[in-house]
């Protein structure tokens, strides 16, 4: 069950898929969210799912708040080319869940007209960076010659690993759909709280360069401690809904079954 | 696998739907249990999922029970709205099982013509209260001038981030469905043995009012006492099972699994 | 993915399903075992499941052994009714799992015209019993006319609150579909590696007395004892797997997955 | 969600399915990896699934890599049979994962022609051999008058109790489907991370005996040492990631969200 609403349908021009969900340092959040802002993009769809958290937030104006994932779009002006954006409360709890959502927003980008897309997230260097680099990794390994001029270093396979959840699997699972795509990661000192608006600016920078279009990055600042308020309130309160939930109970294991009966 | 079994149909007056399931002081659970008493209020469904714990309860009258939800409807005298109460003996024990089963009832309640939702649950102080306060949040905030006239605190937010389960899904998903709600937070210390009557009593004296019925209270103290016993031990089964089952071991890591065989 | 493989399809009688899984004691498993073989009953269906352990068994002649439920039927001589047994390696390793398995059994069995389910479990004391009691519980208290006269203990439910698995899920989904039900449960020490002959006599005893059939007893305890090193075999190594899987890995939580990337 | 991508639909002659995925010693994953090299075997399918990490490796290339499984074929030169080859980057990472991926790949193969399987995995001994031993287990018992005649020891049943995974399951539930098989296990120390050369030649020196194909085998040595690095850095990344994700949070339990709210 995971529900893609789709509040309007947008007609766009070979649109860019920008992927910017909570994550380290929340650098994709605080981006994609300040670009939807200052570009005004339109939110056209929202997804909810049950591979989110189940809770609502309650909010200050006396709602409750859903957890959902955003789906905006931004009309170019001229011949450039139309964007999309995604971001939103948070990310899927489970394994399959990850997958599950990356693929239905993959299916449904593909029916906008998506064949490339770009995902932001960050890299954790425990330290805190006074220039954070941005590095980057491809769909496939030609497209560097298409992002080679731009500011990144593709040598972040050296620094980790892998990529877990949307902003890798976006790029992977897209692939299979015939998709290309990069992922930003901002250079960021990692601690999970702290919402890094230096390495968002760091990979905006880079970003705008990529898709050609110039945003006044004064605000940056101030909107992301605007918006930290609320990314860090879901943050805390997923980790204290991660603590409070007794660890799964599917597996009732014959030993201890036994000892009481059945 | 979640199934509603419809015991009857009845055709209802733009009924509102009153969800009190088990939680926090037990207070949604036994408020709505004594109106569906004191109002003779009639069983028409009984829900069972896979969401709910593997075991069956063994009663007095030596019949085992299967856990259960139950829906019971109740006919307005004259030209007032009639009611849906939701109840039941537990909630789902999943992430995954909260969505679907929340999903299912809301679903369900639209066929019925349910386009209201008042949800009753406990807010924990960890403090006994002498006059506990009912808070309130809304499924959107246009619906304080509904709800503004009523002895109900809106602040919550400042007191609690979120609401999980059933209480705060049913505003946020059945918003979704177009359905307007508001959720009604008795004040109760928590403690999670102790079922609150004082607090239940001061939710049901706010719900009446909203509902515009009036019922006898007298027998509250007395009927929670007797409910109680029964929620106690269903109660005190669950965190049995949970203790006893052993935590889920569906995911047999590369590394462990090697040190044996494969 | 719950597989019933049908072998034979034989026309019954009016059967009851009697159901002997590997729980407490292994009272159920070894007292069917013992029927099956006594009245070389037929085997007629296999089942198979995602919801087992993920593993095969080594057997002595060198085979692999999936894990599996069995069914078999015996035709009663004259005009008595006929049997249907279900007994296996297994039962399910999650919650979801022991609602699935039973359903499609007794979906399965509907078809096959059963009403009428007995269910056989162990009911663990601690102590060693030298006369170990038989205890009932019913599907509906209406049975306890029937069942009164055999000499069955009703008072369980003053020993333990639930029975976990398909022991108690079969009555109480059963019930659901319109059959009938008894659960017996052997009184047994609950050692859970010790497989107990004394109490699966002492059910067996009154189960054919039930089912209104003469059996040989005199083979049960060293019949059991060939039984034991298989069943302790597997329960040994679904022991064994449960240590050395990793707790479930579904959940990557914001916090800790942000320390590194995404 | 597990999908097979089929590039290329070749037409097999009786193709036996050879099937080495990583576990213990990764001896069939580097033996399996090693025989498609030297056969110049081609990829024909791939294999990506939700039951997979949900992941993406960073390569040398700069290009993320989503997590797969691959099948080959290779076409025997005269009269021999064709060959398909399982192999791949990871296994499932929970139980139902394991029976799901394992039918599919099953059914798939079915479609091919294929009614005989190989699988091969490692027993770990705990200590270094000089001579490891290949160790056989079968579908089913009468296989064992084609098999009996290769240097394959059918006593593993005395050394271990099961086959978690893959290399189990795909005899248990090919024999569901008719199929045949053996499982073919090489002795190493079974220390996790040491990739097991020596024990791989000898289960390939079996293996080739019985598919009556000759291969040079002088290329293992530092071909696995090649395979070795990619192996150890995906199970290094397994093992990282099971320990940065929380364990699974399916399961509020009642207690303690109760705690809270709802």
């Amino acid at each position: 069950m995971t529900v893609i609403k789709v509040l309007q349908k947008p007609k766009l021009k070979n649109p860019i898929l920008i992927v910017g969900l909570p994550g380290i340092g929340n650098i994709g959040r605080v981006g994609v969210g300040y670009l939807i802002d200052e570009l005004k993009a339109k939110k056209f769809a929202e997804l909810y799912s049950e591979h989110f958290f189940p809770f609502v937030i309650l909010e200050e104006n006396h709602e409750v708040k859903l957890l959902k994932n955003y789906l905006h779009y931004w009309k170019a002006k001229a011949k450039g080319r139309d964007l999309i954006f995604l971001t939103g409360d948070c990310q899927s709890q489970s394994s399959e869940g990850h997958y599950h959502m990356v693929e239905t927003v993959l299916d449904f980008a593909k029916k906008l007209g998506v064949n490339d897309v770009i995902t932001i997230g960050g890299l954790a260097t425990g330290e805190v960076e006074e220039k954070p680099v941005v590095y980057g990794t491809l769909s496939e390994a030609s497209l560097e010659k298409k992002y080679g001029k731009y500011k990144i270093d593709f040598g972040v396979h050296k620094k980790v690993g892998y990529i877990v959840g949307a902003a890798g699997l976006m790029l992977g699972l897209g692939r299979e759909r015939g998709m290309k795509g990069i992922c930003l990661l901002g250079e960021t000192s990692g601690f999970p709280i702290v919402t890094d608006p230096k390495a968002a600016g760091a990979v905006l920078d880079v970003l705008l360069k990529i898709i050609g279009i110039k945003v006044n990055m004064k605000e940056l600042d101030s909107r992301v401690k605007e918006m930290e308020s609320f990314i860090k309130r879901i943050e805390g309160l997923q980790k204290k809904a991660v603590m409070e939930i007794v660890k799964d109970s599917k597996a009732p294991a014959k030993k201890d079954e036994l000892r009481y009966i059945g």
